[in-house]
């Protein structure tokens, strides 16, 4: 796998890249576009669960590379996603309880990144990201993996409440990073485990939290609000590393 | 406080901060340039401890803004730096061990950022930086501290070695982070103490990890080499935290 990030244009093109079952990431659709192969496109997307955004035309313009987008441009994904099935697979390979990052709306790519590498080195089996709002597996994303994205599997899901539930059907709990949580380190984070980390803004949303069993807090001293994503997600990742294998 | 980075230009534009006692960071000198004015800003940047590069009149002309350089270009430090004395005097006043960090060649501005978001955090009393090589406190680093910098002391030292030693007379004791040793679980990194990080690529230098007592590993199980500086040194200070207050 290499480093790349494509930027597809014009309806045939897109067209063509939904129908080769190629990972779209997601389609801008010119506001106010209604005609045949717009429609078709449109319902080619729907089937590959490709997301579609409305936008200007001044913006498809901004966005346009080749300047002839004739109202549709995509993105392909740089890296091809896993399923949460592959995941799971791993931790069976490894003879090892399931231990998975859930990322709830992580914008930031650099975020991303970093995470998606801590998320490998500390020996987690997967990360699971949602389709929707969130950034994709860019260029950028592959950069700051620093080649992490090349060996852990990365699925994109719909509903990231739905695959809670389904995962606590096969054993998985649930663990929501929160500044009201109880603090990490008198909590119990072994067996097998989901780590929900939310964006630094807004924190993990509420419907997503209710969906898990517990809510970890890292105990912050400072006057300000919170720690960077990524540095977050890798004190709570360690020390889930901490209390599997070093208690 | 404000978010600031401040670029001047101009032999007596610089000579005048320099003079003022403004936090000058690096100014740029043409190459071979050996007049009265340039002597004597080479002069007062020694005594105010400034560091001087010397740089090609294209390099020159691409820093500059104003396209009136003069041959001198320099940079002012967006905050000003504390003294090592001032992350004492902050420990003493909070009636705790010191807890500092040390950054050994952090060349990324958003990884000094964050760095110092997490220090603040986590309760140490102050970051320390060399001042030759390292990033400076740009405005960069101030966005990505998300104001952490308006409240922890950020001091800059000419040797990071020789503020080891002049530390470890006041009690302190040091770690430096590092691949190569113990599993931070396992080490005790309780007491009065400094924590060295180095940069991603090269790690902590020979020589510095020589003036410390131990170095401590982040187990790592992935297929690539390390993690991401800030993320590196957020988990090492919270399992610092972790063995101060929680165990």
């Amino acid at each position: 796998m290499g480093y790349r990030e494509e930027i597809i244009e014009g309806r045939n093109v897109v067209l063509e890249a939904l129908k080769s079952g190629r990972p779209v990431d997601k389609i801008f659709v010119e506001d106010g576009c209604q005609d045949g192969p717009i429609l078709t496109i449109k319902r080619e997307a729907k089937k590959r669960d490709a997301i579609i955004k409305y936008v200007s035309k001044e913006r498809l313009d901004q966005l346009s590379e080749t300047k002839k987008h004739q109202g549709v441009i995509a993105y392909i994904a740089a890296y091809e996603y896993s399923e949460v099935e592959d995941i799971m697979a791993l931790a069976k390979e490894r003879c090892e309880d399931p231990f998975i990052i859930l990322l709830d709306n992580i914008e930031d790519p650099h975020n991303l990144g970093a995470i998606i590498r801590t998320a490998h080195q500390a020996g987690a089996h997967g990360v699971i990201i949602p389709k929707n709002r969130a950034v994709g597996l860019t260029s950028t994303v592959a950069r700051t993996s620093a080649g992490a994205l090349n060996y852990i599997p990365v699925a994109r899901v719909t509903n990231l409440s739905q695959t809670i539930d389904k995962l606590k059907k096969e054993g998985l709990w649930f663990v929501s990073a929160d500044m009201d949580g109880d603090v990490m380190y008198k909590t119990n984070l072994t067996g097998p485990v989901g780590l929900v980390i939310g964006s630094e803004g807004e924190g993990v949303s509420r419907l997503v939290k209710e969906h898990c069993d517990i809510n970890a807090r890292i105990p912050m001293k400072g006057q300000i609000d919170s720690l960077n994503a990524s540095v977050a997600a890798g004190v709570l990742m360690y020390e889930i590393v901490r209390q599997r294998e070093f208690k």
